[in-house]
């Protein structure tokens, strides 16, 4: 359940990353280091969820900001480790909240584990994230992160998101994925620099990268949870919209027909499960995703500017070609 | 579900907290600040949990650990909530985890608004007594709250906790109190003695008292699910042991006939029920709940020795007089 796609080679982490690529590993250690615990339930719970494979991407953004200044990797792994524990302790409740059986073609920890299990694998995670946060010894680091628990908890609106008017329905539905998704990419891309000691003049610019590489990370998501094939999702495509979520593109698809359209009728009650997958078919034929990548596009190109304010170098390199890499990724 | 027995009048907190007494609202408030919420089903269940009632011991100890310093409630106060939120969302989750659809004559969180609602609403807890912890700006706090989490979800050992030799059996359930209950206990008084820059002096002898006199709390707590009748707990006596979880009076009553008993039996599964039942009604019974009691004074006396490092006065007597309470209490 751990939101990760296929297990990521090491020559295409290192393609990705670039000059942190390789202490990435680090973390990964201390991840799986969580699962040497006593019970051997929690144990084989903790290496199923935290084990291999996965991206790593929020911990590989603190590493690079960690760049930015003093590169101390004894302050700047439990960071990056803190971010991927919340990360994942947040998909594995999300899922005993949403009752998803899969995730990604994995089934889900609340499947596999029932609730019980889940709702303290997820206890076990945060408390560690925690803990680890304080390890860096940093009081504005940790201030961030517990206002980011604050704000992934209530979902709650961030601000300077957006310079661009969208609907309401969209407005809503964008506060939502920075609340969920968005701010605790901004966290690592901030914290990683505050760690690290990087100046001020990096740190800010960090942050509102990290928020709007994050908002266009969740709209990629919800577009390929259209668009990719059952075998690259594992799962069958719109299965978010079947499971009742509406993202962007089914806002778009409502948009042009509000008064009456499958969506609505489902929701109504009408027929649902067939409106809802009339309401796939049509979306994943129509120009609605092209319409959506144009927001993400919007916001990746939001969080490309961010990067003019940090010195030129193999760094801003690679933060700038994540946002490549965040638009054009299949799974 | 909060743990909360009936409403405590005004009268008797002040009896029960003295100097401190008159503070105790402004945590009530801030608690009460948080269901101020946009969602109306988020706000009714943080009313739910949060409101009225509740002896709130926890945050009083904070207070009045803090009167042994710098009394600065700015401070002080969302340290003293920040234990109370950890305090509820804890028992939230656990009874997502017990399934438990009482506890102390309310229906709990996970009865009335189901396991997902249940997980969110302690998730919502979890981040927002993070938060407030980090309001103290206090790094040595933080961490030690930190740490007091992971204990709390590994359920593990909690170190110097007694000179006593206890039986294996009995050593594990001391374990397991001790994280579940005694380790937060410690954190409240370390806690408010630290964020008051109390003496170095006053801040161990703190720290052991809160985690002693938590041990006998726990411990009182499990005789009185035997003894209290089933008005004064509103649920049925021995609701602990018929629900399957063993506390220190049934591993008495095992160890009087380890080879054979009925609670050996219903857990090798037979008849279950009346087997249980059988042995709540010994145990009630018998001087096995006498016997407990003594284990509970043992803690609760190393709770009073900790305070002759204090000085003489009202905060020193009203701990001392809290170490009366918990053992006499009868709900």
């Amino acid at each position: 359940m751990t939101g990760q796609t296929a297990p990521t080679s090491a020559s295409d982490l290192a393609d990705l990353y670039g000059p942190v690529a390789g202490d990435l590993p680090q973390v990964e250690g201390m991840l799986l280091g969580l699962a040497k615990v006593e019970f051997p339930w929690l144990r084989r719970m903790l290496e199923a969820t935290l084990g291999g494979g996965g991206k790593r991407m929020r911990p590989a953004i603190v590493l690079l900001a960690g760049r930015l200044g003093d590169y101390d990797l004894e302050r700047l792994v439990p960071m990056a480790t803190s971010v991927e524990l919340l990360h994942t302790a947040t998909l594995i409740h999300d899922d005993v909240i949403d009752a998803a059986p899969e995730r990604r073609g994995r089934p889900t920890a609340a499947a596999l584990f029932n609730n019980a299990s889940s709702v303290m694998l997820g206890d076990y995670m945060f408390a560690h994230a925690a803990e680890f946060v304080a390890r860096t010894g940093n009081i504005r680091v940790i201030r961030n992160f517990a206002e980011t628990l604050r704000v992934m908890a209530n979902g709650e609106l961030v601000q300077d998101m957006s310079a661009y008017e969208y609907s309401e329905d969209v407005q809503r539905y964008l506060d939502r994925i920075a609340g969920k998704t968005a701010s605790l990419f901004a966290t690592a891309a901030e914290g990683g620099a505050i760690v690290a000691g990087a100046p001020e003049t990096a740190v800010e610019p960090m942050r509102r990268y990290g928020l709007q590489l994050g908002m266009a990370f969740q709209i990629v998501d919800d577009i390929l949870d259209f668009s990719a094939t059952s075998e690259e999702l594992g799962k069958p495509s719109g299965s978010d919209l079947l499971a009742g979520t509406v993202t962007l593109p089914t806002l778009l698809y409502m948009a042009r027909s509000p008064e009456d359209n499958p969506v609505k009728r489902a929701f109504e009650g009408t027929r649902r499960t067939a409106n809802l997958q009339k309401a796939v078919k049509e979306i994943r034929t129509s120009d609605l995703l092209d319409e959506s990548m144009i927001t993400a596009r919007r916001f990746a190109e939001s969080a490309r500017q961010q990067l003019a304010a940090l010195p030129a170098g193999d760094v801003r390199q690679t933060l700038d070609s994540l946002v490549d890499y965040v638009l054009e990724r299949r799974s």
